[in-house]
């Protein structure tokens, strides 16, 4: 395969070397399911375990506050769903910059006799803390702001807004999928500050696909989305995923011990790939605003993101135009039009996303390969003219 | 680690060396989010329509009529719950036997206004023709039988109930996850007979943890249970476990492949095993009904089934007591008490379940150290008397 640079490490990353090895036996030696007595049950038991210790180390959490999912997204609706399944209706109150994840389970409560209101961004992708507290009024039974942004990488202040909403009684959540392994994070502390849950996966931290947690302060009463044998508290049934949890669990472990280096460093590839883009005419998306140090989301204007992401690629390099999760619509991103940008310049929109592996020469190969392409398209622009 | 033999091929199954080699390029080389529209992304959405392609071949399916899931828990849960969001309130017919990750969104359905009604089995585990026939009165919304059951084994004769209840024009599901790899499955001739969804999992088949499949005549509306992205045709969001989802396509192209000589293998080693638990006294659940090639549940009359697990477990034998996924409850066995087996016998229950590793000196040695143990327990119980 060819195999150009990778830097679209917000969509997903490559599983660490540690991280396979620590898996591999689970396939075909300690195969057990979890919920089996004997030998072969008992491993794979005393390895989600551990897994689940590692977990709760890096997040600052007791194991028993980890339920395991098979991925971000049901861990998100498994929280907006399984809260308000066990309230009555009530209001959510979401941010308007909110992963499909969580947007699309408060719209279906939506459905079912809750009211849903947006909270605002500003220009720089941040919540206005006017929205929020006007949203707060409604005395929403369910606040979900995420940590950080897939696509701008702006964060949000969570622990402030927790501690606004800690009086108003209702549960509090952040998806801080994003912000795992890029920023320090403290569940106990914030669960201090009024944040009631949390949701982490694996896939984006250097951990396999297939994994995931939802960090709950066990006051917070849920129904399952999967229902059936009772694992995981009776809150998510299925045979456990045991390799997929074993990796995560060495993910956490790697990622957490690396969280300040990993930030400067990359910081300093983002400070040299901003300069870059810039100086070639583009305009970057939540500048001024606190933001995950590997990313940036630009868009150069008059030039169409998707042409430029596929003209990249070709070019030998991987970055995404808008969400991956959601490219299955070429509409502009709702994360940019909730902060004012014009459509016409969302549209351009590409993100790069830095890593591990990531180096100063790849990000120089990228923005001499930017160039390039900028060059030929607005000669064939020209030509069209 | 201390390697007893596998005897719990129902539980779970070693992953196949097929298998896990076909998986290991999706971990850190193709580790591409299938939704990313680079390089990355569209191998790992090429790994992924392939592995769709051999699930539906492997099962007599149309490719797009596959919903993959991250476990058959989740498949049974998405088409209990996600059928009847779309439906008003009706009856739900399920056999008395099903699976908890049956029962319970069946019984969740019954807290929201929905009539449970319960099938009864006969004394062999089989759904009463009568009493199945007495529940389609009730113009069942929903049906859910299972195809084979994880204890017994005992099959039903799915496409007869299912040719019965089409005319009531609810929506007929089937639990396949113990059939598959074991029976030949043909979804395009079920259907036909009126089956409308079938579920399946991977870890069942000697492919890993982490994947499943609904298997949906596209004429059933289903509501996710995981919304966000649109992943699945809008049936299932989260990023694709793309590892996971390219060795269940494997698994199932191998397990297809080998189905009647599995069968015929299997059969014989289950009878062997049969005429030696009798030999000793046992009396095996469901005989005279027919059964999974693989599967032997016997009780060995005033003899404990968990101290029988646990004293074979250590003289090298995995075999299970009651279903694995439910076994944090030392109830008898539901199933079991759906047959009318007494309470007292059914706590003795022991399930012996073989697969592809499972040789005749294996079981052979399984019957000495049986005999050897139940002769201990015995003498205990002698000297205790």
């Amino acid at each position: 395969m060819f195999a150009p640079v990778y830097f679209d490490y917000n969509a997903t990353t490559p599983v660490l070397d540690c991280v396979r090895e620590a898996m591999l036996p689970y396939f075909s030696q300690r195969y057990g399911n979890a919920s089996s007595r004997h030998e072969y049950g008992r491993a794979a038991r005393l390895a989600i375990d551990t897994a689940r210790e590692q977990v709760a180390a890096a997040l600052g959490a007791h194991p028993t506050e980890i339920v395991f999912t098979s991925g971000g997204s049901e861990a998100n609706n498994l929280f907006v769903k399984g809260a308000a399944a066990c309230m009555k209706p009530g209001t959510v109150a979401i941010s308007a910059i909110e992963h499909p994840c969580v947007r699309e389970p408060a719209r279906e409560l939506a459905r079912h006799g809750w009211a849903l209101r947006e909270i605002a961004v500003d220009g720089a992708g941040r919540v206005r803390l006017d929205d929020f507290d006007a949203a707060l009024a409604k005395q929403p039974g369910l606040v979900s702001v995420m940590f950080a942004n897939n696509e701008t990488g702006v964060v949000q202040d969570i622990a402030l807004l927790a501690q606004r909403a800690k009086p108003g009684r209702g549960w509090f959540h952040s998806d801080a999928v994003q912000a795992l392994g890029k920023l320090p994070l403290d569940f106990r502390r914030l669960n201090a500050d009024g944040v009631h849950a949390l949701t982490v996966s694996s896939h984006k931290i250097g951990g396999p696909k297939g994994a995931a947690a939802l960090v709950l302060d066990k006051r917070v009463e849920l129904t399952p989305l999967i229902a059936g044998g009772g694992h995981e508290r009776g809150l998510r049934s299925g045979t456990e995923n045991v390799p997929a949890i074993v990796g995560f669990g060495v993910a956490c472990e790697w990622a957490a011990g690396r969280v300040a280096d990993a930030a400067q460093r990359l910081g300093s590839l983002r400070a040299t790939l901003e300069r870059g883009v810039a100086a070639q005419g583009a305009t970057i998306f939540g500048l001024g605003a606190e933001r995950l140090p590997n990313t940036v989301y630009f868009a150069v204007p008059h030039v169409d993101g998707e042409t430029l992401v596929g003209q990249i690629d070709r070019a030998g390099y991987a970055v995404a135009s808008g969400a991956a999760c959601s490219s299955a619509k070429p509409e502009p991103s709702h994360v940019l039009m909730a902060m004012g940008v014009a459509p016409e310049l969302a549209r351009g929109a590409v993100r790069v996303s830095l890593g591990a592996d990531s180096t100063e020469d790849m990000v120089n190969g990228f923005l001499l390969a930017l160039a390039e392409t900028l060059r030929r398209l607005r000669g064939l622009a020209a030509l069209a003219a």
